[in-house]
């Protein structure tokens, strides 16, 4: 299933899937997405066959899918990019033995179509990643690589924005931390149909033009690897996010460098779940 | 008002305040810690005279006060410490010119008395960090410095835990972020009560040794400046935590180096808040 959070007319949102015509309103059923990861396997079979609305797509908004307990993202995590950010953002020209983490917090959760927020009193080095999100399913503590994969949920996008000229000695946290900088959605596809998360296409684009353009099949760690390093000290939670890193093209590495800009459209978009899409506002708009 | 989250024998836990000969029971006023502060100056009002059970100290057993929602790390925010890390933690020897921040996540929070887990197939190089812990109780974003000590509901206390041989890339997140490396509490003093957060004493002993002995009056950055700075990009939302940052006398700047190994006992001690006391256990007994 492609699972969504949606709204009408800015009434309360709602769980629903995406379906052939549109939207089916799935809150008969279950009351939101994170009910339904906190449900396990019997809330989702329980889903399979469920009736409700068809809603068509252009009538319903769509919002993050749920808000994440905590997000884990990746550095550093395809070849090609470790490459590009050793060349314009200081980083170790080494591929790393261990996957680099850092934290974004869930404050920093917008949905499709929601403002990535530009403060030019911050920043004028706004970038862009677009990331394979892994949506955590069940209490992941110590578990192995061969079972990481049974406690995936299902997979999303986040696209992992950064005010590179807001590292502060080198902690990330501030940088790819700040509202709005964790574009998230438009859906998940649940795990049960995405037999190989290793081999999904996956790409960006910035007012139409093609930035990003890679495959999941690059990653230095795997999806599988980064769950079991990350529950080998901290236990994820379902509705837990990991942002499994970016693959080359991000704006630091352009010749020369492109930063995003209060009109800029940005569109990331992975092979299976969608594209999700978000304006860039200039945030003192509305101060 | 000094706020702890309590329970008897194994019971649910329940909201109580530190009195003379006890902890007050406020459970028939306030389901938990939580809503207390989201309840904001009314609902703490409400509590003023509240009446209420007063149980012996040794019946109950103190936790966590609240889940936070993100804690905000500080980094390298007292002189002192600055010096010591440059020397031993491969940091920079000028001081930060703005708050260095990272952070940890809300699994990573234990209570009083609960252990600190080592893991020595993860790090031989366990740290420790006493620091002042700030409880937002508003909804905080973009606020100046002159207003922002308005936004604290209390101040309480964080252990910022470290393996340091965790860090990755330089990022702090997995060092700093694993279970049981945020020991939280034992106990929230309301803000009406800390006419000043930054003439407050603090220090930390390991098996009863001094390690840490310093007066936040000596932070670069004061709490009202954390918040304005943090809040210029991330919203702060009640229940989140700012960790201050540590005086000098980590571990690692010991002459020779010392970390914390199973058997150790650590307290954390600030001024008008209490001890936070936290033993160090062999996760591997327990896996």
């Amino acid at each position: 299933m492609l699972l969504v959070t949606f709204s009408v007319d800015g009434s309360a949102s709602k769980p629903g899937a995406l379906v052939e015509g549109g939207v089916r309103d799935l809150s008969a059923h279950v009351p939101d997405l994170r009910s339904l990861v906190e449900g396990g396997a019997a809330a989702l079979a329980a889903l399979r066959d469920a009736d409700g609305a068809v809603l068509p797509r252009d009538a319903v908004r769509l919002h993050a899918p749920l808000r994440p307990g905590k997000i884990v993202g990746v550095g550093l995590n395809y070849v090609e990019h470790v490459d590009e950010s050793h060349r314009t953002l200081d980083t170790a020209k080494e591929l790393p033995t261990r996957p680099v983490l850092f934290g974004k917090p869930a404050t920093a959760v917008v949905g499709p179509e929601e403002p990535i927020l530009h403060d030019g009193n911050l920043t004028a080095q706004l970038d862009w990643e677009c990331e394979l999100a892994v949506v955590i399913g069940r209490t992941t503590r110590r578990v192995s690589r061969e079972d990481a994969l049974q406690y995936v949920f299902g997979y999303s996008i986040v696209n992992d924005i950064s005010a590179r000229d807001q590292r502060r000695s080198g902690q990330w946290f501030f940088s790819k931390g700040q509202d709005s900088y964790a574009p998230f959605g438009p859906a998940i596809r649940t795990a049960d149909e995405v037999p190989d998360p290793q081999a999904l296409d996956l790409g960006l684009r910035v007012n139409g033009e093609v930035k990003q353009k890679g495959n999941t099949a690059h990653m230095l760690f795997p999806v599988a690897e980064l769950i079991a390093d990350i529950s080998s000290g901290m236990t994820l939670e379902p509705g837990d996010v990991i942002a499994t890193g970016s693959p080359q093209g991000v704006g630091a590495a352009q010749n020369p460098p492109q930063f995003l800009r209060p009109g800029d459209v940005v569109e990331a978009r992975i092979e299976g779940i969608g594209t999700l899409r978000n304006p860039v506002v200039d945030v003192r708009g509305d101060a």
